[in-house]
């Protein structure tokens, strides 16, 4: 894997054309699997371990769904390559930082990604840009029935995918949409939400998921049950509720603009002052600012940048990307500064080509 | 008077070429008198304050060193134009805040102003860039020297001129310099110095005299007895102090441009990002943001702007000043966004112009 390739070419979803995507950033499903002929991840020896590597390899790596993948050692990787497949959501905290072999799949430009002895023998991902549930479905449930005429998947008849986690067990499935919720922030109606959605089975994180904070007013809404339920219901549920969210959103983006627009463009405004002159910048106030411009530009408040930048700077200034980019490892007091000058060529950059647009 | 020639005429104590003048920005020296023949303001009839005005005009108006002088009817003035004279400094608060006949004699390039009908018959100011006491009062010595020749002060043999409030009585005299003490701020150290100044009777006041704030990291340290001194043993005490406050500061600034470099640096190269960007700001912010500038300039970590160009800013972005350049009233909401929008007009002359000479 070369992850220059990975850097120069980014993800799909975060193109940011996908349907809603003033409020919703992607949609992503994950599917739960495990072969039936090894023990639960937890029971597993260190050959167990190998053998679901191996056996899963063999099985996929000649398959033409799978052309163009590129399987990758994740136990041979530094700790800043895991943290960028992490940044980019390809690979999850857990495998990142567990011991043993473990290994992830990547499809070209990210379309989907196969982690391989996380939490479970396989866990398959799919995700798009916006909200995009039909689409993330349809082509997560064709990969897993490719996957599933070459695996021997551990199944019962009366409960579904059998899983590590009791709370996995049925469906297997995790529908997760990331929002993006400024104004429901700016208003303080966040927490009333997220508050109702704990009473339906939903569950909100922060970017990385479980246990990783909120950070740029951005959420992950999940389904926190996969028993008892079709793909389909779950779903709909998410759907539903995700729905209704994204017009909560829409409703108090109006307000504000009605009530306290020139609050809203001074925000703005004053974000790309900030972005562009400071000399030291964490990733947190980054992700501030940048909210404040993703908005910003939805309400046409902003028109000297776009949405392929705000996502593409918000990827480049997590930690690891800003390392990658850099050419090597800094400690979080250098990182803040690179982080800042990261940001003024790309901003400058911007400005640049906007004024020589307007000549 | 023509007020736009104020506007056009900066004071010369604002071109931040004095003596000291990293820490100092100003000396100012105000001396208390009295006419003879009337009582003290607070007996006055309106019969009196007039009398008093008339005297003090018609001794003075033919006199060689009163040349180029104007004479203002403050009573006269609208509230704003009062306010602007507040800002620059060449009125107190509460002579434009009184009632009654009172007026206010002003030197060309404000070199001297004579409040007449303030707490006091007359009221006798001058003030120099930097630190310069014994240029400016060798100036208002001498100034004094005229008035005495032309007028009859209330003086008593023993007690020295005679004033309204008895802490004036004596010398009359005030002693007042104003200092920019960022690092001392930063290094929460100010508090320390100043309980040590109560101790030998100085006072430290905000921006505009008594009862003021301190905003920008700017205070005034003044004498707060006249008596039992003479005028002289007064200046050698502000000095000695001053002079010890200006090596503290220094030596902070040091510490700070060794410890926390790219604070600094970080703090001046935001702060132009947000004057030049904000899209409204308040006068206290845009003080806060200016401090950080002008320390900066002084440790060479700022390059696109001069002290000419924050003092100018300083005065220029204060309630009067803004809406006396808007021309017309504004209340604070709008005030805020005009000075928004004044600032980034002059950030962007400034940038053009390091620009073109880049070229």
């Amino acid at each position: 894997m070369n992850f220059d390739d990975l850097l120069r070419n980014p993800s799909s979803w975060l193109q940011g054309t996908g349907p809603e995507a003033d409020v919703v950033i992607s949609s992503r499903i994950r599917l739960a699997r495990n072969l039936a002929d090894f023990p639960f991840i937890r029971q597993c020896t260190h050959t167990d371990r190998k053998g679901i590597e191996s056996q899963i390899k063999q099985q996929l790596l000649d398959q033409p769904f799978f052309a163009e993948s590129t399987f990758i050692d994740v136990s041979e990787l530094s700790k800043l390559e895991r943290q960028l497949l992490v940044e980019r959501q390809l690979i999850s905290q857990e495998l990142s930082k567990t011991e043993g072999a473990r290994s992830v799949a990547i499809a070209k430009q990210e379309a989907f990604s196969l982690m391989i002895n996380e939490e479970d023998h396989l866990r398959i991902q799919v995700m798009e840009s916006g909200f995009n549930l039909k689409e993330t479905w349809d082509r997560i449930n064709e990969l897993d029935d490719h996957l599933e005429e070459r695996l021997t998947y551990a199944f019962h008849e009366k409960f579904g995918y059998l899983t590590a986690c009791p709370t996995n067990v049925g469906t297997g499935m995790r529908v997760s949409v990331m929002l993006h919720l400024p104004a429901l922030t700016m208003t303080d109606q966040v927490d009333k939400v997220f508050r109702s959605l704990q009473e339906i089975n939903l569950v909100v994180r922060g970017l990385y998921g479980e246990g990783s904070q909120s950070m740029g007013d951005l959420f992950q809404i999940s389904n926190q049950l996969t028993l008892g339920k079709t793909e389909e219901e779950l779903l709909a549920q998410v759907k539903e509720v995700v729905t209704e969210i994204i017009a909560f959103e829409r409703k108090a983006r109006e307000h504000l603009l009605l009530e306290r627009k020139r609050e809203l463009s001074d925000r703005a405004s004053r974000a790309i002052g900030i972005l562009s002159s400071a000399h030291t910048i964490t990733s947190e106030e980054t992700m501030d600012l940048l909210s404040s411009l993703r908005m910003g530009i939805y309400l046409n408040l902003v028109t000297q940048m776009k949405i392929p930048d705000i996502n593409r700077i918000f990827l480049e200034t997590q930690p690891a990307h800003l390392q990658k980019i850099y050419g090597g490892e800094l400690d979080t007091y250098d990182r803040n500064t690179e982080r800042a000058q990261y940001l003024q060529r790309y901003l400058h950059k911007i400005s640049r080509s906007s004024d020589s647009s307007q000549n």
